[in-house]
């Protein structure tokens, strides 16, 4: 089974295309956790429960536990270790180098940390790529289009994000690059998708960062996806603020998280069901 | 003191602007260590042992220690405590995400393991590199001409290379940018050094990459820093593999590595004190 049938049963099971952020920050934190390892724990733990049935992915975002140290990277391996094997996992580290170490970060990602997708950083070209992508049964989001202001500077300007699209969809001779296209982004996402048919995108974005729904299905969905509200892989929306209560609500945080989940899905199922990819 | 400040002592008390590599790596093991935790431990604490007082630097390859999960992250944090307050620490990372997430990358990098530096990714643009430039006391290389032969995909092509180092030149207020710059690359060392006077290069490759060491300091040594072998941090040569014996070699590792690391100093004074910058 390759990453990406995973990603689509795990989408199909939960019945939307979401993935859930676990980011172990002060800014992050709801209900009175302590912002240290024990109480991130329960506080992940939480979330978990709470969506574990809602949410087809969970996205680590590496750099909140690498902030703590040894003893956060020892966080992550545990809290990795809860989610059930179904679920799909991204280790969201945008990793990056020469090939000899782009190879260990693949095997820590990979191997060390059981990651179904990563995410890269593919600026130093093919062999910064490659040992992630000699990984063919798992999948390798590249940065393409990020939702950060920025992405004007380097990727948008000279179309640098079209000649990295083009680049990648030739070097993942197993079809197994996706790419992270902000939601943010406007005709610039049907131009990737008209580059990359069948590329799976994972969209950050359009909870916190304003991103609309709507319009990023209907510029980035596949050919034919829409009208199935749950099985297409080619648009994963991540969601980390979005699933949390308010800071000053005084909802049970356990059900506030749940309840909000369960709102993204039909929110998804919706706008995947009733879409229009003309 | 700023990190410039500090690089600058650490290259005269040592006699020259050499980095050393500290990668825990099957390929780089010498002597019989095992390939394990406690193995790599020895091994590197034997490589600070032989090279204190020769090496301005020590550079730390995230990745190497990552592939072994926290129990490698916890290696790094005590390798790097025991490496002496006046040495100048590089962890090298090549991180780069949004700009919160930035934040806490540059959290784990200066604060948690105190480095002194640290190599960014530039690619996400302003917002990911000011996290890192906001710590003005610590120096952040960025990618700009890499070494591998990748950089002729994104960097080399429609001078790519160029506009981010006319950017970050800019965009680092305090003067605490500095570049990675391979010793591979050509005439492009002397275009960026056009662009950037007064910046600290940190160059890799000069080593097992073959780069030619005479023909670096030509074109990218600063303005008047030739002739003075020891006190200028514009070009920190970085090794890994040059300061180890051959596989097959019957030598003692710590003496052979000593004697390596004293080699490549003296032939660094050497080529910076009868240099030309024409």
């Amino acid at each position: 089974m390759t990453a990406v049938d995973k990603l689509r049963a795990a989408c199909r099971d939960s019945g939307a295309m979401l993935s859930v952020g676990l980011e172990p920050a002060p800014q992050y934190l709801r209900g009175g956790f302590d912002a240290n390892v024990s109480g991130y724990e329960a506080y992940l733990r939480l979330i978990i429960d709470a969506t574990v049935d809602v949410a087809a992915a969970y996205k680590f975002n590496l750099a909140f536990f690498e902030a703590m140290g040894s003893r956060g990277m020892a966080l992550l391996e545990r809290i990795r270790d809860t989610i059930p094997r179904d679920t799909f996992v991204i280790m969201d580290a945008k990793r990056g180098d020469i090939g000899s170490t782009a190879k260990m970060y693949a095997e820590a990602l990979f191997e060390h940390l059981g990651a179904d997708a990563v995410t890269v950083n593919p600026l130093m070209g093919r062999d910064s790529a490659v040992p992630f992508l000699e990984y063919t049964d798992r999948l390798t989001y590249f940065l393409v289009l990020t939702s950060n202001p920025g992405a004007a500077d380097f990727l948008l300007a000279d179309g640098l994000y079209r000649k990295i699209a083009a680049a990648l969809t030739f070097w993942a001779e197993a079809g197994n690059a996706g790419f992270v296209i902000g939601a943010t982004r406007g005709e610039e996402i049907a131009e990737v998708r008209g580059l990359a048919a069948d590329v799976p995108f994972l969209v950050p974005g359009v909870g916190a960062q304003g991103g609309d729904l709507e319009r990023v299905v209907k510029l980035g969905a596949r050919q034919g996806s829409v009208g199935d509200p749950s099985v297409d892989p080619g648009l994963l929306f991540h969601v980390t603020r979005g699933v949390l209560p308010d800071v000053e609500s005084t909802e049970d945080v356990g059900e506030s998280i749940r309840a909000r989940a369960l709102a993204w899905r039909d929110r998804l199922q919706e706008v995947m069901g009733h879409g229009d990819t003309a």
